[in-house]
C-alpha cells in the first residue's frame, strides 16, 4: 500500500547546544516522507519556492518519493528558525516566514489519489479538509498543533470527525481536551472521532490507544546525545504509517509494531541536524534498532 | 534475604482534585516497607511521636514488618501537608513540621543489623552516614532529594561513594549532575559511586543503568485516575529492593525484573489516598499486574 502525505516543506535554521544548521532541508512532509519511504511508496504533496535547492529534490527523489504533487511556486520557500536549550525539550521559535506556504492550497495529483493511506500533516485544518474533499482513501491519519487547537477549534473538530487515526504529542492531547491525565485525554480524543490515538511523548516514548481497554506503551530509545530533535515527531508519524502500509492491515499487532517502528525511526532523526541521519538509514538499520527496542523493556 | 529501611514515618495531610486525607499514615519508610513486605521480611527504623495512632502500628505489624527499630519519642510525629494540582505532576508543599524527626538519630537494633540489604531513605546524608557506621550489609541502596543536593552536597557525595545503588527521580539526577539529558546524567551519577542507578520518571516509567552500555527502560502502567501519588516513589523503591532481596542476587535479569516490580507496586499506591491501596494488595495482585506490564510493551 502507498501513502500520500500533505504538509510543509521548509528550509530550517536550527541552533542547538551542539551547533547550528542554516537553511537546511526541513518541514513535516519531508521528515514524514523520508521515514515512511523505508517501508512503502510515498507521494508527497506540498509547495516550495524558486529558491528550493535542487539537491534537496534529488535527495527526496533518490529515496523513491514521488514528487509529482510538490508544487513549485514563485517566491521564497517556507522558512522556520528555532533554538533548542541544553534541555532539548525546550525550544524557542526565533522566526517563521510562511512565504509561498501562505497561499498554498493542496492539489492532489492523480498518482497520489491512488494511495490507500493518507497523512494530513500539521497544516491549517481548513486545508486538511480541502485534501479530504479531493481524496478519501481507506485509512486517514492526521497531525495538528497547539496553534490550530487554540485558534481554529471548530475546523479542527470537523476534520477530527473524518479521520481514523491521530498522531499528536501529550501536550496537544491535554490542550485539545482540557484533561491533565494523558490516558483520560486520549480517551476523550477518541470520542472526537479517531478510533486510533497515538500519543508521542518525546524522550518518554509513546502510547497507543485503540479499543476501550487496549493500551500500548513503550519507552523511547535512550539517547545520550540529542543533536537536533526537529522533525522527530514527523519521522515518528512516517515510521508509524509506513509500517501500517507495509503490513496492509490495522490489527492491534500491526498498530503496536507501527508505534515501535515510529519510535525507532524518530531516534535516528535526533542523532544529527535536520534529516541528515534519517536520510542515510535503510530498512536494515531500522530492523537492528527495533531489536534493541524490543530488548530494552524485556524483563 | 531481609531488608532494613531507615526513613521518615509521618502523618500526611494531602489534598488532590479527588479529595482530602487528613493526618493519614505516611512517610518514606512506611511506603517502602509496605511495598517491600510483599517480597521479603522488612525491618523498619524510624521515629514516631506519642500521638502516632496504634492502628497504624497494627497495620504495619500485620504486614509482618519488624518494628523493633521504630523509636517512640516524646512529642508529635513528623507531619507533612501538600496539595496536588489537576496535573498531579505538580504539587505544593503547604506545611512541614519535623517535630520528633528533628532530633532523630537512627539506631539500628540487632535484628535489623542482620539484614543483607539496606535502604537509606530520603533523610539528611549525615544521618545516612550514621546508619552506615552501624551496619554495612552486602547491598546498600539510597534515595535523596533536591534539598540535600542543594544544601549538603559534600555530605551527600560522601554517602554516594559508599552505596551500590541509588533510586532517584529524573529531576534529581539532572540537579545532582547539572546534565539535562537523563541518560548522560545517570552515567555521571554512576561515576559518583553507585554502580546501579535507577531513575524514576513518574507517569513516564523508569530506567535502569548498570554497566557502561546496559540500559533498561519501561513505561509506567497507564492510569486514567491518579488519586494520590504521594509515596509512589518510595513504593517503587520498596518493590525494587524487595524483588532484589527475594531473588537473592543482583544479576542484570534480577535488576530489570526489580524495576518492573517497583513500577507495578507504585501503580497501586497511586490508586487511593495514602497507603490505603498499597496496604491491601498481596503477591497475587502484584503478579497479575506484572503480567499486564509485560504485555503493555510487547510488539
Amino acid at each position: 500500500m502507498s501513502i500520500t502525505v500533505v504538509g510543509s516543506v521548509a528550509l530550517d535554521t536550527v541552533e542547538t547546544p551542539w551547533g547550528r544548521n542554516e537553511d537546511g532541508l526541513g518541514g513535516a512532509a519531508v521528515y514524514f516522507a523520508l521515514a515512511a519511504a523505508n517501508f512503502t511508496p510515498v507521494h508527497m504533496v506540498g509547495v516550495v519556492g524558486d529558491d528550493f535547492p535542487d539537491r534537496h529534490m534529488q535527495l527526496l527523489a533518490a529515496k523513491g518519493i514521488d514528487l509529482t504533487g510538490l508544487e513549485h511556486a514563485s517566491g521564497a520557500t517556507f522558512r522556520w528558525s528555532g533554538r533548542y536549550h541544553e534541555d532539548v525539550n525546550i525550544r524557542d521559535t526565533l522566526d517563521t516566514q510562511l512565504n509561498v506556504f501562505e497561499q498554498f492550497h493542496p492539489s492532489i495529483p492523480e498518482t497520489a489519489r491512488t494511495a490507500e493511506l493518507l497523512f494530513l500533516g500539521n497544516i491549517h485544518p481548513a486545508l486538511q479538509a480541502e485534501v479530504l474533499a479531493q481524496t478519501r482513501p481507506r485509512f486517514v491519519a492526521m497531525d495538528t498543533m497547539n496553534l490550530w487547537i487554540a485558534t481554529t477549534p471548530d475546523a479542527l473538530r470537523a476534520v477530527l470527525r473524518e479521520v481514523d487515526a491521530i498522531v499528536i504529542n501529550d501536550g496537544e492531547a491535554r490542550q485539545l481536551t482540557g484533561e491533565a491525565n494523558v490516558v483520560a485525554a486520549a480517551r476523550q480524543v477518541q470520542a472526537l472521532g479517531p478510533r486510533i490515538v497515538v500519543v508521542k511523548k518525546g524522550e518518554h516514548g509513546a502510547m497507543l490507544f485503540t479499543e476501550a481497554d487496549a493500551v500500548f506503551a513503550i519507552p523511547a530509545l535512550p539517547l545520550k546525545t540529542v543533536v537536533d530533535p526537529t522533525g522527530a515527531g514527523d519521522s515518528f508519524a512516517g515510521g508509524f504509517l509506513g509500517c501500517v502500509a507495509q503490513s496492509g492491515d490495522t490489527s492491534s499487532a500491526t498498530l503496536r509494531r507501527a508505534v515501535a517502528y515510529g519510535t525507532v525511526v524518530a531516534s535516528f532523526t535526533c542523532e544529527a541536524f535536520g534529516p541528515a541521519r534519517l536520510a542515510e538509514i535503510g530498512p536494515a538499520d531500522i530492523e537492528a534498532r527495533a531489536a534493541l527496542l524490543r530488548r530494552l523493556s524485556e524483563f
